[in-house]
């Protein structure tokens, strides 16, 4: 248990004399397993299996208890060929026997107010578009804990937000809703394994009592060194720092592969974002 | 172990006669007994136990792995106290021993682009504050999962977002950076125990391959009539349908105790949204 414990913070961090909390669980043991799963066998979703799933994304937390989201489960083979090519052509969301689309949903909301016959001046706010982001990403990390649980294996596919308007077609979205994200949900391959990625250290995350950011660049120069072993090992091609590469990502408006009219598209899908 | 699922899954939906689905693991038992946290003893959270939940955070998925969060950890009384009174003045940000402040961190990006002597421009987007969002939240779910597993409560303190530049003052927080929420986390008071809270049926919030407004309606009055038994087991005195509870809290920018006017506070806190 404190050698698998000690594996597992080493992995995380990508260095082995970091040392493991003398807090533990199974679930921590679980969650610190985490691997995002590119490579997927094609064996279907069951419909108890998704039940559970969802079951566990409902009991995360719900800012008011408003539930401001939806969860769309696509299955069909042409309808995932058709997102996959809506998503940057990432061949796992094809491969993937079910990707689970997760909705910020005012849409819902909405509806109650006309069945309540009050008004919903607020829907139309920036603050009730967060709220409905962040409901329905802690509840797609209770289902990416809960699939992981039952075997599976996951990915979030961000790439959701390139194209908002094509996505809200195919998936009959109503006004007043978007897809946030997606996860893919899939037996993993066990001829393509994937590996826990190394995250920063805690001294560059973690503030204790106030935040500082001059604390955080010796850990940054640490973790450079831990992804430049990671991708060694891993044979990947990565002629860069984690910090170049991170620049590279956020450089211009170009590079966020058509992201950069986010606020044109939710426009266009309902929200004012006042 | 199939009472204690069957008996799950009815409280989580206020529904006895909801059948438990046949796919289960210990983790998603755990994550459907959650129930948040109100009532706290003063035991302090150590520092081996904050080191695993930060741990367990930083195993969730990360947009382009660029882990644009940060964790605030405030367990100064004084600061907590202060935190409240910025919050809503709800006891329990007073009374838990630990808030973690849960940071949309554009700052460290920026700095890291400084480091690069790269251009940044992508940071100036809403897309961008979006990943910081969703990032922070999924972090900070598995956080949440990982503060339950080691006997710890937890409520999220969505109102981190009323005041949020008296907020970045006290936290000190750089621009870019801004509180998305709280998260509560000590010891829950066995004097003052928490209960399950009922969510939607599945029909509402699950959807097979296209959304679907119309389908939801007959499920929103079943969980109407399950949150009316709810609050009436729970002796509290809600004198309204969820219907009715969720229109109020939508009816205008007014019942958005501040946040209607998150989007100037995120542009004083340096985020453009463009």
């Amino acid at each position: 248990m404190n050698i698998a414990r000690q594996q597992l913070i080493a992995a995380r961090y990508g260095d082995a004399s970091q040392p493991a909390p003398a807090a533990w669980s199974p679930i921590i043991e679980h969650l610190l397993k985490h691997r995002s799963v590119r490579a997927y066998l094609p064996d279907p979703v069951s419909d108890e299996q998704l039940a559970a799933i969802v079951a566990a994304a409902q009991s995360a937390s719900s800012s008011s208890n408003l539930q401001a989201w939806s969860v769309i489960a696509v299955r069909d083979a042409a309808r995932r060929a058709k997102l996959a090519e809506l998503t940057g052509k990432q061949p796992q969301v094809g491969e993937a026997p079910l990707q689970l689309v997760w909705i910020a949903d005012l849409a819902r909301l909405e509806r109650v107010t006309q069945i309540t016959q009050r008004p919903g001046e607020a829907l139309d706010y920036l603050e009730m578009f967060l709220v409905a982001a962040i409901d329905a990403a802690v509840a797609a990390q209770n289902a990416a804990v809960a699939a992981e649980s039952l075997g599976l294996g996951i990915v979030y596919t961000g790439t959701m937000r390139n194209q908002p308007e094509e996505i809200a077609e195919l998936l009959g979205l109503p006004p007043k809703t978007i897809a946030m994200f997606g996860l893919c949900v899939g037996r993993p391959d066990p001829a393509r394994p994937a590996d826990i990625k190394p995250r920063l250290p805690q001294s560059v995350v973690l503030h204790d009592e106030r935040y500082s950011l001059d604390a955080q660049t010796p850990g940054i120069e640490t973790y450079n060194a831990a992804m430049a072993r990671f991708y060694e090992e891993q044979k990947m091609k990565v002629h860069a720092t984690w910090a170049v590469h991170s620049s590279k990502r956020v450089a211009n408006a170009g590079a966020l592969s058509g992201r950069d009219r986010l606020t044109e598209a939710l426009h266009a899908r309902g929200f004012a974002l006042k």
